[in-house]
């Protein structure tokens, strides 16, 4: 089995593979160089399955995840999800000195993740946005010049950064919601007694709220609570949006959560099932 | 008179406040590091105005902005907005033909906006975000590799780049909203005949579908249309949300929007009126 996550080795992504008791020991793990490629991958059979970062609890919706699920990869679904807490660490070469360091590198949600404390410590240390944590930690560990980077110490050990400062990040209930992500049809094969299903509509009356409400109201009415909504552009033009939402419940079995899809379809021009899959623990509870 | 706007020279910000009628003559333009620090110079009167890139027609909420407008700059008002096509060059030191870049840098929403456009035409380039288009366009001038940058012409004329593509952006009606921000009781005082308002939003109820029903039914029961809503994260864990609201008419006026906001603020623990102002030719409209 392929599986597919964020790369270069030593990203968040990775450190949350090692950690997943779900991973079959054989499987070959096969860094990507975006989120998007994580994604389409899965679509194009390249892997059989992926991690994904989804939401972070400072940072919001990874856009780059949501947009390839809703735009381009239309046969994929979200078959399991996993919550595990983000601390940061600062890594530069041996030797470097946390005062003398003058740029610092990450990934953009490091970057903001860790923003007050760098404001706070680093006041005149330049900021510089890279792909990854894990390719900030290679580029400071590669680079003369006297620079830090935000990420993990498993890239640390994988790139030679030693960890300077550790335990970064503004606030202690920092975490990162992924996704695993399969073609339909596929499972993860975990159980639970909570589930929850994610769905993307978009519909003609998108900018009117007697629209909005109509669509959410369907819940409310059944009991079924949401999670999780977030709107995203529909790509044509400005205004215009697609709405995805998570609730509780299963698409796959009778209940109130299928009834409330099959209303909500009445009001949209396109509706899609992103998957039904067990609750993570750690994952809002409704 | 004092204004911020997203640096270095170069920027599409830049290009946004250079065709803007409402900038006075003798007016000093302050260019800052971040989305982040334009917004928050304005609450602590580092400037006096700040134009800020707020949304993407492609890309959607500009977060930095969102976030430093809702956690960070309590005393902040929109006072007016502003949309702009964006169409993006390829820029790069002179002699460096097309097919020889192997690097692009840009923004990460420039390499996001054009991402299908990179995929067909330089597939084996890789993609390297940084902190702005005007400073991925300085980079590439600056480098002896063969590395290009999304970017503008405008900073292609300051760092010394030329233009090797142009009007690139993977859907045409790409474009971006700006908005004019100012401290409390200043007015960018031009009219209108539409207006706005923008709140942000939040309470108790916030994973319930109930709650958030209640709150938009203030509004269609009242005839008050949206042309914008968004979720962010409320910073304290996964799950909870602040409420971003966009939707006609004015606060500040006896009428049915400001009806909606008051029964709004009965359901909610805390609501901000972030603005008033004149909708933009090119905004959303209801």
């Amino acid at each position: 089995m392929r599986i597919g996550f964020l790369g270069p080795a030593g990203t968040f992504s990775e450190q949350a593979l090692l950690s997943e008791p779900s991973v079959p020991p054989d499987a070959e793990l096969v860094p990507l160089a975006t989120v998007h490629q994580v994604v389409v991958a899965v679509a194009s059979g390249d892997v059989d399955r992926a991690l994904a970062p989804i939401e972070n609890s400072l940072e919001g919706s990874v856009n780059e995840a949501v947009d390839a699920l809703v735009h381009d990869a239309h046969g994929v679904r979200i078959v399991g999800e996993r919550v595990l807490p983000v601390r940061y660490s600062l890594l530069a070469r041996p030797g470097v000195a946390m005062q003398d360091v003058r740029v610092v590198l990450s990934h953009p949600q490091g970057l903001a993740q860790c923003a007050a404390w760098l404001r706070d410590t680093l006041p005149a240390a330049e900021v510089r946005a890279r792909t990854s944590t894990a390719e900030s930690v290679r580029e400071v560990a590669a680079t003369d010049d006297v620079w830090a980077a935000l990420g993990t110490p498993l890239a640390g050990d994988l790139y030679g950064a030693v960890t300077i400062a550790e335990d970064l990040g503004d606030e202690p209930a920092n975490a990162t919601r992924f996704v695993w992500l399969a073609r339909e049809g596929d499972t993860l094969g975990d159980g639970g007694a909570d589930w929850k299903t994610s769905v993307v509509f978009s519909g003609d009356g998108d900018g009117s709220p007697g629209w909005l409400v109509r669509c959410l109201s369907e819940f409310a009415f059944r009991g079924v609570n949401l999670t999780r909504i977030e709107s995203r552009p529909a790509r044509r033009r400005l205004g215009h949006y697609v709405f995805l939402l998570d609730f509780t419940g299963r698409a796959d079995e009778p209940g109130p959560t299928a009834d409330a899809i099959a209303a909500l379809s009445a009001h949209c021009e396109e509706l899609r099932v992103l998957g039904s899959y067990p609750r993570a623990a750690g994952a809002p509870k409704p």
